[in-house]
């Protein structure tokens, strides 16, 4: 085998311009030129935002406070600061300035009273989960009855990482928000404030669930409690049903009992707000990384200078740094998150089977298992999103020309096809939508084998627990 | 270590030539010159073939009418519009155009007739849905009672889907067009016609086979009739034992009988028919990555100038493209299609461990799972075969030799060999070859753990509708 | 950030040699000079070697008749010899040739007597087949029952593939000569014989203990024929227990029961052969990569122009194109393998928890586990080495010096780590080391749910079939 | 599509300088300026040190012997010298010179008084598992039965691998500490001893632990042996419980007795002492890699010349070839360690769902089941550092600056990205982070099954065989 002689490739490089018909080539040169024009314009677009950008910029730097305060600049900080507010109402992520404008203004303090709110909360649920197995190893250990334990301690070990997150919360967010600033801008405001318009989304409808599961799951009780009704008071019944781990050891008083339902719409709110601290956080890097992406969406199939993915690549990188950094702060709260919902399912599923002993039961029933599939999946499909979107610039990297392939968009390839970005559950597991597969997988197989060898356990007694 | 020293190296090159025998070596400067010869004949081949197609393509591009009508020019469009066809007779894909000669011909109006039968038959559908879903709940639930339930609400859900699809199929098969004029074209009639065959036997083989399943259905149930006989009238047992739904809520009545019976048809048909749509896209896909690599055979060990590489990357790179678009399009319809096959299989297995009542139960049950799993093994080979196509260009690229090895050979090797080009259910899973084996699998070992504990449950019982 | 200062670097460098002691460094160079020594001693060494084989490969080529025939060119047609000549004393690969030194003289004709015989048998076995079908049907069908079913239909598969791979047969071997003769090759001869070598012992001990379990297998038959004697003659006992398929048709006759022992003999050791023909492949596939590793080991770490990676770039190219088409021979005959040994350790573990009936039974028994079990390891760790040795190129690539990195190193590197080069079955599963895994786990997962549910079935009562 | 016209192209490059704002430009040029100054001070520490280290070196390589004996240099073979001592104890690893100073003072000899006891103890154990085994197969064989048996051969199959590895040990240990020397050294006296920290802690609490497992099991032994006392005397109502598989064949004695509980004693000890062994070799190997890791993150974002890199990718290389020589040495202790802790979890879990017997049983029961998960939790986990710490080089290859990216650099990252560096079992599994989540996914899944179909099976009669 030989080279191509030359002329015979010559011939051939020849015909293929001459392949195209006459019409199809004008056709082309029309098209070619409308094109550059196209380039032109989307070029000089670049340059004229550049410069916009630029004299606000040296606006901006100098007069920060001048700045219009209605305007949402598209930092994660910001958009964040409502969702962290909600969660201080309920004592947990006690830092300071989680509503200020910039995030230089976060400061953590041990003196401070959300922190100390937040520590008697935490010693208060000490006390609960100590009843909680006091009351349970008093009892046959199984599957079903071990549940209140993990709710409880899940909470605790929740509440104990946010303690600490909040610690590390002013430097990650400083962090963020330098790279944030680092990335090409976007132009229209839409665009800026359409994490923080996903984020409230999540966290209102997130909220109203969780607060309709409550209200049903406390319906269902105190329907519950008439009819297993042990003394003549209505309301010392539902407490005494609803907190059968505390008036096993006590006798009935109502601070206890107030106590008592305190603590549990707390240790209800932790067990949602986590798995809506997660979405919100997913959201927020998958967000930037869609970002980078815009931009390369842009630029896309055009000849760029080697500076453009060198740059991009640095952005990159900041980014899965940052993702890194954010992982490792949050990966045991997604870690408890993503087990509980695993164990609550299939729980539910195991309690499934068995006749429903009331109306209530069985709407409150199907309404929680809904919800709690339902929010499973955002948690997984949210997270996986940040996956996701960081192979996506992959695919703009596959469409630059043949001369504007350059070492630096080459190695920007490789670290991207190489690499896997993505939250993890303490690097046992990366939320993919792989992983969501074979969750559902080993759910539907549990069922299956549950059905398939079906014996009839009176779950729902008057002795078990009825809450959450 | 130094490098060899020179007069080594050149003793040694010296040496490898002398090493075959003289006899050897004559016999390898016949065949190399045979090999040259070989090769400027497939080049002026390919020149004359070139030269001649240009006239061709300068013909066609001014004279497409004068065309001959008859000759098939290998389109995916064109093949599958007899596909489509078949579809808009059953309700699904209202769009204009699909037999027309080029895809620019086709279109899709919300006004048109096929749009509005569509419309109809969803409401129907809907109507069939709501009335099986009343039945259903008001009985036990278990996972063979929710199969008219998930057998009607999948038709629905694909129903849906198709109509989506059908408002986007004018601009993605006009995509399509495009990338298939742009790639090298076959020279023979035959290999042109090879995917509109493959496509046109599996339509004709699977439609023959789920008639011949839907009529051993019917006589099953008619039989079956004969023998739960609740009234006198046979035609009334059967309509009666068949669409238990209706009758649950309304008396027994002939329109309604003639419209669940026309219902049970159109559903069957799009039961089987989102089968054989994955399939024949399947095949399209597979067909265009097998065009190029036909291209590529050719040519394999040559030394080639780079452009070739690089004009064969932007193909490879518009197919993938085009690939990605027809997942995201048809990925909802793979899904359903997926776990449908496997739920049924499952059900049948279930079934299989309960005698039969009669011998054309028998007879409908045996052909009737062979037909699923051989369905399913179908969809899943011509799925996976996408995938396969799409990795056997590398095997060509292995070929390159060391002076033909450039960037862009390089880059092109690189890409095929990290990418994942397949169709997914939805990123959830891909389609490949490993998937098969897996679902075989899980298959098996479901069966295993049915015969190992099995206990007889009566599912023939004449309350247990009969259907599909 | 700059880069080092010029001076700095200097230092540097100059730094690090004087990092060493005097002492250290006259140790490195007298060590440096050993090493070049030695180089050259092992250049010479193969210059030397060369020149004798081209010696050698001239008088070869010229006359090979005058060669010892004693002495063994280490190909594999050579040591497959014996191994396909044993199994056409049982039917099959129906090839002529297989002992000749060449494999130019490897033949197949339909007329020839070895096809006929061949083909002869495989009606038999249908026959064969048809009455076990017969007989199974008219009983319960569940896993054990079908046994004879599965033992028989891979029999007549395998024979049918081993026929088809008859044809194909000595194009294959032509082809691997060429891929071998183009090798560097081995020195000694030990190292040459070593492939043939394994492959004997392979045959001899799969031989003889396939021999061992059928012996014990009649041992165990005739004994349990005393136990359920239905007449008075102890053969006719023997023989209506073994091959009751045939008997529940035909009354007995003394022919028929030679015929049932003959198909039995022949079709026990077809189901032994293609375990061995697989494992026997392996060899030869892991043995040729093993002899471009070995050189590739010689020259470890060494300087090497980039011609020498060219070359073994291109036989490896060429080891893997010869993989890939015995693969896709042999592909069905390793499935059948596979999934046989599979099925065979699923019903053995199932009837090991039932009570034995008889102490030749339960010798016989634990006997053919642990066959089946070592079998069944040996297959899949001969077959894994195919990878192994493939990826063990690598290891000696990652050791190539900075300065004789070159981009076909690179190439070569790239493409032994992004390519699986192995066996496969039908492509759906990739014999490695982690299928081995994989399948050991499905076997005691199996095992522990069969012993946690563990209900006594018969399976040892007199009308189940005794056979292999 | 063109490249950007050079006129614009300038434009840009320009513009991106102005974009920053005077004040922000004089910042970073401060910045600039402290960073230079900054590395101009690693440099010239680099520089100081590597004078110092150099001086040290011709002074060490001279004088090893006036070194100070005290100082730690933090080998591997210093830090693992009293692990291995303890083992010699207890008749495994008879090597001499473990705690010398310099590997090369080990050796290993046949005659020695080390290697005697430990050939005495492996005849000894054969003689008790024959015993054992004698015991077993005259009662019914399953999962819980065979415990003893899986105990004692496993220990004999450590105790022979550590036999094996033990004549290998003191050309391992010289090759280990040569690639420790041409490591980048650690300059605070803290950082080198951390390993031999880790390694003491784990050897200090590993060993305490399993001591106070030892403890319990005999506590409870005791207590046992007074319920189901078969004798007066109680001494030897525990020694019959406890060493049943003697006294079912010997009468009981005295002598018998102490033999029996000494061989027990030692066999307790290693069993545990093959977790402990591979926990210190992984921390041995990952901190090798940590030391490499550490050199990188000094350098981390710098200009460095391409020799820094090529150094450094050798040194990576020489570190992965000893992690793959001490991969072979123990992959069969770190197989049998996986398996049996496995299989004793599961055991555990059978028994965890059966009433104790008493309340000495159930403490020990918990503390030896929380012992069993613990200790298989960390086996992994250490065993998955040395993969964490293998992938962490990446990290910082990641943030080479654009002008520092050299063709080394490039050829270090892909080795590092495609090469599976981690101890392995026999190469089936690889001890990666991801395995710990398969490994825990199957026992939870065990144990559903378990709880799902329970029945009762009374595993603690008189007959169970108590130890261990």
């Amino acid at each position: 085998m030989k080279l191509l002689p030359s002329n015979l490739a010559r011939k051939l490089r020849r015909w293929k311009k001459l392949r195209k018909s006459p019409l199809q080539r004008k056709l082309d040169l029309l098209h070619e030129s409308a094109r550059k024009r196209a380039f032109q314009h989307i070029s000089a677009d670049y340059v004229f935002e550049a410069q916009k950008e630029f004299a606000d910029n040296t606006l901006t730097t100098l007069r920060v406070k001048q700045r219009e305060p209605y305007l949402n600049n598209g930092s994660f900080h910001e958009a964040v600061g409502k969702v962290l507010l909600t969660a201080q109402c309920f004592a947990m992520m006690p830092v300071r300035g989680v509503t200020a404008k910039h995030p230089s203004r976060l400061s953590f303090s041990w003196r401070h009273v959300r922190t100390i709110c937040c520590l008697i909360f935490l010693i208060s649920t000490l006390c609960d989960l100590g009843l909680t197995i006091y009351k349970v190893v008093h009892g046959p250990i199984n599957f079903n009855n071990i549940k209140p334990i993990i709710f409880k301690s899940s909470t605790l070990l929740v509440c104990l990482t946010a303690l600490n997150l909040a610690r590390n919360w002013p430097k990650l967010m400083l962090h963020w928000r330098e790279i944030e600033q680092d990335l090409p801008e976007y132009h229209t405001q839409q665009q800026k404030c359409r994490m923080a318009h996903t984020i409230n989304m999540i966290m209102l409808i997130g909220m109203m669930l969780s607060f309709a599961e409550h209200l049903l799951s406390m319906i269902s009780a105190i329907n519950y409690s008439f009819y297993c009704n042990a003394t003549d008071d209505p309301v010392r019944n539902f407490f005494m049903l609803t907190n059968d781990h505390i008036f096993y050891v006590f006798n009935y008083a109502a601070p206890l009992a107030i106590w008592a339902k305190l603590q549990n719409v707390y240790a209800t709110f932790i067990w949602n707000y986590m798995n809506i601290f997660v979405m919100v956080v997913s959201v927020g890097l998958a967000s930037i990384f869609r970002q980078l992406n815009e931009n390369l969406r842009i630029f896309k199939g055009m000849h760029l200078p080697p500076s453009y993915w060198s740059e991009r690549r640095i952005q990159y990188r900041n980014i899965c740094t940052l993702c890194g950094k954010m992982d490792t702060a949050i990966s045991l709260i997604t870690m408890v998150s993503f087990s509980n919902n695993l164990y609550f399912i299939c729980v539910q599923l195991l309690r499934s089977l068995n006749p429903m002993p009331s109306v209530a039961h069985a709407v409150y029933f199907y309404f929680s298992l809904s919800y709690l599939i339902g929010r499973t999946l955002a948690v997984s499909l949210y997270a996986a999103s940040v996956h996701d979107e960081s192979r996506r610039s992959l695919r703009f990297l596959r469409l630059v020309p043949k001369d504007a392939w350059c070492p630096e968009a080459k190695r920007f390839a490789e670290e991207i096809s190489s690499d896997l970005v993505a939250l993890s559950g303490m690097k046992f597991f990366y939320l993919t939508r792989k992983l969501v597969l074979s969750v559902a997988g080993t759910i539907v197989t549990y069922e299956l084998v549950l059905i398939q060898f079906h014996e009839d356990q009176d779950l729902w007694d008057c002795e078990a627990s009825g809450n959450s």
